[in-house]
């Protein structure tokens, strides 16, 4: 029998039943106790401890359920073969680990202009972790049992509710998919809409949805833009089958597209049967001057429009939970094209979010972000208003980014670069333009500043280094 | 002014300051107070209630960040112009709608013999709270920000630690991918390895990744399996550039790749510079009989394995954590093609999953389930092999499922089909056959069995079901 050298300790916060298994399952790991060797008797080692005879037997249940030891009827406990459990050593040594091949080192700014940053200091923690604390409160086996493909119910009902009442998209439940982030949609939706297809899309454009569609062997035409938005004339010239288009606010551009364009979008689309139009809904959540404007889905009779939301900036990037509505008549497809992907988004999150949007938190969020953003608004423009440099400022009273127009002879990217030195990240119209189809735009250079998830003092303090590098080149 | 009609309860739960701005609030949303009338002053409303004045102000503050209100220096609060504010009502009537497109109604079983449900009474819920609480403890807004595209190095970490002391694998963190399962990371794969290839895939097999590989517009190869495994003979015939394989226990039919084929399918890889084999490695923690077989891509010296694991398995389906090792020479397209994808798991479940594996609650919870699970195995095997109907079983000794062959002149389609009819899942292996090519594989019917998510009880039921519907033919 192995010598006892069990030290309990009765002011632990572990209780005593796990300190005795934990010295025994470690004695075993550790080949200290070996393969067969006899454990005493509870009733011995109770006496001998001087603890409750169930104390014993619940660490030796815990050491029984986990493979460590086995019981043998009226002739008492033996060590298990533990050759074929598991042992995970954690080892230590492996953080410190130089990673060869880590992706390329990222730089860090002191101050970052990001378009896609939002905000979470004034996210509602507490509400997320009682929501937390009430989805795991029971020992609820659903939660980790295989969902539906397109998400869970309630979630869907949620956000048919929302984007009914916010945007007026016209749905039932049963149109809307559920998955994790825009991208992974696209990638579902361009298995529905069939391959060999050929998308437009505005150029500049989010080059994740571009890049997306492209990796899925779909041709990729870029056309042009009016203050309108999306050139229609254009549309006719490149005859694609599939419109990639964000009429709320076209990102980065930030312009608005009209009703007349819309019905022009529309009247093309309803024109052939395979016509549809994505319409990228992702940042109409904070307007901050005049009524927001319903999606161009609610305008659609035709079952022409796939309309795409996402929480990533209502609430943050790493929630990962995007939603597409799609028309009725593409569902059959969708469920057999497919219906056999499991949901991309875990149940736990779906039931969170549900619960957070059917409680009210969500619509309180994002009333109070809204208040938040238009500060942040409101102080960023008066700042860029007092600058010598700034020619012309394009899409402010929404969002979290503005474009703006630059005097000065350096181009957009050689200002970007000279402000990364001084470690600033800001962003050249042309980081938004399809590689090899970027050609100007604007007759100024052009950044684009996002100022979601700055404080005034960095707004300020960027916008010095802005200055900076600007004042430089007209020394030179 | 409008009418104060608040009664406040003291003894509520809901604080004094709530209960005036909830009041507030909802008189504001139902235009009982409209826009431009003023509030009552703090100092007014907080003598007229009998609270203290910061009690008012908070109710206040509360409605001026939301938007109801609004605050003019000197003047007072005034109701806002609510119309450019969400409001979500929750429309309870909709739950009662009827939807007319929902998917074609589940039928439900008393009893389903799933090959891919788990058992989930036994997972450590209170730890999993315990983490969650962890996580979620600081107002940490970082967690809401988005991360790495390829996942949180501290899950990649822990994962990388597991895979190499459970199942051999040789490789760093940064050549781990973290997805929202494994037919998300197929279509991230697959565009990494490049379009229009062809892939041989065994038949049965999982359709889920024939799908998926399929729709990604890769060419199809179903090749036979003798009883090692995959037919290297076939493949030498149907001349895939990538081979699809289960070694360690292929699915469904279960049986292991002895290290000669292993070895056979790696020389097959290494003779040209593009070909690849996708090891999926989906139950291979469940072993009952001698010692887990390492993974083929602990074997390989040429970077020619890209190794699958999920932990859909070993925890539950809708965790949505799959997990790809590539071969360090891939990593740079991987970041070139798919670098742009954010990661579609959450960061929350990431953190969670980590904590879950380096605080031991993983290795712990799997040494149990297999304890769990060989006693599951060992019931269930008892029972069939008492049935005069079973000729012979295959797959045992591992998993959650066991191939039976039975003697009848029914098919084992239409067996399903009568099970089905007595409220009883079972599967035909032609099942999991791809749909075009189903042809005989086995002698007699051949049913794939679960048990992993059964109670004897209901073991016992659905194996009477089964015997009822063959002594039902005999009798005809």
């Amino acid at each position: 029998m192995f010598e006892l050298m069990i030290h309990l300790e009765n002011d632990s916060k572990k209780p005593l039943y796990e300190q005795i298994y934990t010295y025994i399952r470690e004695n075993i790991a550790d080949g200290k106790i070996s393969y067969g060797e006899k454990l005493p008797s509870t009733r011995f080692l109770s006496k001998y401890l001087q603890v409750s005879r169930s104390t014993v037997e619940l660490a030796y249940e815990q050491l029984l359920s986990e493979g460590y030891i086995e019981s043998e009827p009226c002739r008492g406990y033996f060590v298990s073969d533990i050759s074929k459990l598991y042992h995970i050593h954690i080892e230590r040594e492996n953080k410190e680990k130089e990673y060869s091949i880590r992706k390329k080192q990222q730089q860090s700014y002191k101050i970052v202009f990001s378009p896609n940053q939002n905000e979470m200091q004034y996210f509602p923690y507490n509400a997320w972790r009682k929501l937390s604390k009430e989805i795991l409160a029971e020992n609820n086996p659903d939660l980790f049992l295989a969902g539906e493909a397109a998400g869970e119910i309630e979630l869907r009902e949620a956000i048919c509710n929302y984007i009914y009442h916010a945007r007026g998209v016209n749905c039932i439940p049963d149109q809307i998919i559920v998955g994790a982030g825009n991208e992974y949609l696209l990638i579902l939706l361009a298995q529905v809409l069939g391959s060999g297809r050929s998308v437009a899309i505005e150029n500049p454009t989010y080059l994740q949805a571009y890049r997306t569609l492209q990796s899925m062997e779909y041709t990729m035409l870029a056309v042009g833009s009016d203050e309108n938005g999306l050139s229609i004339e254009e549309i006719r010239v490149a005859k694609p089958d599939i419109i990639y288009t964000m009429p709320s606010r076209q990102f980065p551009m930030g312009m608005v597209m009209p009703m007349k364009r819309r019905l022009e979008l529309l009247h093309w689309a309803a024109e052939k049967e395979d016509r549809y139009i994505i319409e990228d809904d992702h940042d109409s959540e904070f307007r901050y001057k005049g009524k927001p404007i319903p999606s161009l889905q609610g305008s659609d009779r035709n079952g022409k429009v796939i309309y795409m939301g996402t929480f990533s900036k209502s609430i943050g990037a790493s929630i990962r939970v995007s939603y597409m509505v799609l028309p009725e008549h593409l569902l059959e497809v969708y469920y057999q094209k497919c219906g056999f992907y499991a949901s991309t988004v875990p149940k736990e999150q779906q039931k969170m979010l549900a619960a957070f949007m059917n409680q009210g938190y969500f619509e309180r969020y994002l009333n109070k972000m809204r208040g938040i953003y238009k500060g942040k608004h409101d102080i960023f423009l008066a700042l860029l208003k007092k600058e010598a440099w700034v020619h012309k400022i394009y899409g402010d009273y929404a969002g979290m980014h503005v474009l703006v127009e630059v005097n000065s002879k350096m181009s957009a990217e050689e200002i970007v670069e000279e402000a990364k030195k001084q470690g600033v990240r800001i962003y050249a119209l042309e980081e938004f333009m399809i590689s090899d189809k970027k050609k100007p735009v604007m007759k100024y250079p052009t950044l684009v500043l996002g100022y979601g998830a700055l404080s005034e003092a960095k707004m300020r303090e960027g916008i010095a280094v802005i200055e900076n590098v600007l004042q430089k080149e007209d020394s030179i």
